[in-house]
């Protein structure tokens, strides 16, 4: 790993393929085609896309059961634990919305209400994800959403990877598709004959899957599209090596444009960890997506403070950081930009991937300047509410049409005034 | 006003104007240009578009003192009295962030963070928006967020409206730029050598503006992008057409694309408001664009019950309702998808765009499914925390690690493995 003197402010900004001219014809082909023709054209670029032919796409009770019956139990109580802590930790996220009294019996308020429907999207693949269902699927069902869908391509012999299913069922969801690509999205953001569509769709996916959602958005709400994963360390020679080491390495296999980077006040052991770094990649089964990650995103910052250590993780708005000083806990609450913030020698980052409790849908790419993680808040929406009564009306409707006046718009005004004291006591 | 007679599920979505190549083009070359050569680049646009030839687009202190002195007594009165009672209702949205304990000292929390820096867009032209300054300046405020400036094109005499600048001094704001069009939300995107970036931006604007806002979506975190005005009355026979009518032409007035519904359980109700619409359009200053909003998009539709009428009104999950029956509080709770509701024949729909508090940045074009108006939570982000012990570390290690080579993630399991018990005890 590069080892550089920390100086200006430094950023993590990568300029991230957005997908080409053709895959975004192609993506708007699919979502027109499947606006049109329903079901018919889901099932063709099943066929053409991922090679398989379905009658139904709907996963059956049967195949979930069997996929329940046949996991590993100790996985199983893995996944229900973990499911158990995040809805803990989300559901301290949910909240009612509020009345305000005024004089003369009128009230304001806000009415907080989850939304109607929404998909989760999951990738398929060589390797199965649970821990996004879980992810995706929990703050949902906390924000109150009756109707929740799962959608994921299937594999070659037709069924989705049991993972998913039992972390589905774990959850009580059954409404799963067995769909993969933009015809997925395409589906979910406009229906088709057996797939009713939904409010919002979440959940990552590759290339097509991120150019569909951008796509369908207004149309539906959808999730941040996620960049390429990032974790950040800050940490001063009270730190282990290998263990900073072996976190950043844990972020950096996930994808060769992912980004590690290591900001420390100690010289010593800056080495220290570049050195483990080597030496635990050439270990690491996915050496090759993890070298290259380094390679290209991976930095080690040597500050001459503190302070100005911090200022450059505020600079950075990490996706994940890891806070390894002897102050964490009081250094943590200097940090403003990051969407997690893993405190203490024993937070290692993937504890937050799969178990603590907090999510790992995460603001990427810098956008924790203004971007939070997936949470409840993001499965419902705000109605604001105003009853004014007539005294209420009575003293303040000259003021409001005065304001409507002024900006130029007389039908306001009018409508305001048009409550007569005497037409409603006839 | 067109009167159906409701059976299948309606729809206000329209399919909006999203610009044209020629004009992304050019917003595009701005943007560039902006981002590369900054106060440069913003006053050539200025020059070129608004005819405006400036030096400095920071409006002075003496500015703002001459339009406060200026300004009518009166107005401003009932300016800072909206203010209050917008920052009544927003209080209520400020939020703490929540700490969790874990067994054996560990715990879990979520920060609440406000925005380091917001921009607000105030569009310019014929008539002065000081309203839009205020619901989209204090929920910021409330949120916490210290930096606030406001971009507004000036007139042709070098100058902005006295009634935003007094909007702006109610709120303490002086960070205002006599900046517009695409230039302006390119210099709050990237930052110019006067004006330093923002991490958020917020108001309505011209089709340019509103291009200019997509583009640096990611960039930067930006509002939804508005499209025009819509109310739906939902009324039986206890309303009053004059009432009703009036307010269905005070969003009519905003613009030729702005829609007018009424739902009502009444066929004598729905002609009586008809008529009303027509006498009333006659004597307004903005007959011509009320009209062409009341021909193209506005609609009444009797349905059989009140329970079908709701249903309706669901289906268009409007930006505006007024709910004007016999029992209106009851009914509007049957309401799941609607901005903002007005409740009982006091409530005219203009009290909410100017006075009573609650925000009228809402969400249109039927994204009000999914959707919430501008509230305290969007100038603000959460950041996730975990801390666990060694103790709560040693008893999940193995599960989390199970976990991860569940999913193929070698390196994550190795990371939450590489905390040595017996190094610790060195």
């Amino acid at each position: 790993m590069k080892i550089t003197k920390l100086s200006n402010s430094i950023s993590l900004k990568r300029q991230l393929e957005g997908g080409n001219e053709e895959q975004l014809k192609t993506v708007r082909q699919v979502l027109q085609d499947v606006r049109e023709n329903g079901d018919m054209a889901v099932r063709k670029y099943s066929e053409m896309w991922d090679g398989i032919s379905l009658d139904d796409f709907l996963v059956t009770q049967e195949e979930i059961d069997e996929a329940v019956a046949n996991f590993d139990e100790q996985l199983k109580q893995d996944l229900q634990e973990a499911a158990d802590n995040i809805r803990f930790y989300h559901e301290a996220q949910k909240r009612e919305g509020y009345k305000l009294s005024l004089p003369d019996g009128s009230w304001l308020a806000q009415r907080i209400i989850p939304l109607d429907a929404v998909g989760l999207y999951v990738p398929g693949g060589s390797a199965a994800y649970p821990s996004s269902v879980l992810m995706n699927v929990i703050p949902a069902q906390v924000a109150g959403v009756e109707r929740i869908v799962i959608t994921s391509p299937a594999g070659k012999d037709g069924k989705l990877p049991a993972a998913v299913l039992v972390a589905a069922s774990i959850l009580g969801i059954t409404e799963i598709y067995k769909v993969g690509g933009a015809q997925a999205i395409a589906a979910l953001a406009y229906g088709t004959e057996t797939i009713a569509p939904v409010d919002k769709i979440t959940g990552p996916g590759n290339i097509f899957v991120a150019l569909a959602k951008r796509e369908v958005f207004g149309e539906v709400a959808i999730d941040m599209i996620a960049g390429p994963s990032e974790i950040a360390v800050l940490a001063d020679d009270t730190a282990f090596a290998d263990e900073v080491a072996a976190d950043l390495l844990s972020q950096a296999e996930h994808d060769a444009l992912a980004c590690a980077v290591l900001v420390t006040t100690s010289e010593r052991f800056a080495k220290e960890v570049a050195d483990q770094v080597e030496q635990q990649l050439r270990e690491l089964p996915r050496e090759a997506i993890a070298r290259k990650a380094i390679e290209n995103f991976g930095q080690i910052y040597i500050a001459d403070t503190m302070e100005q250590a911090i200022e450059a993780i505020n600079s950075l708005a990490p996706e994940h950081l890891e806070v390894v000083t002897a102050n964490a806990e009081e250094d943590s609450l200097k940090i403003r930009h990051a969407g997690a913030i893993f405190i203490g020698r024993y937070s290692s980052e993937p504890v937050g991937d799969y178990f603590a409790g907090t999510n790992h849908v995460l603001p990427t790419n810098s956008t924790a300047r203004f971007a939070s993680g997936l949470n409840v808040d993001d499965f419902i929406k705000r109605s604001n509410i105003v009853y004014y009564s007539e005294k209420t009306w009575e003293e303040n409707a000259p003021k409001i049409a005065r304001l409507a006046r002024m900006e130029g718009l007389e039908g306001h005004a009018r409508a305001v005034e048009s409550r007569g004291w005497t037409k409603g006591d006839e």
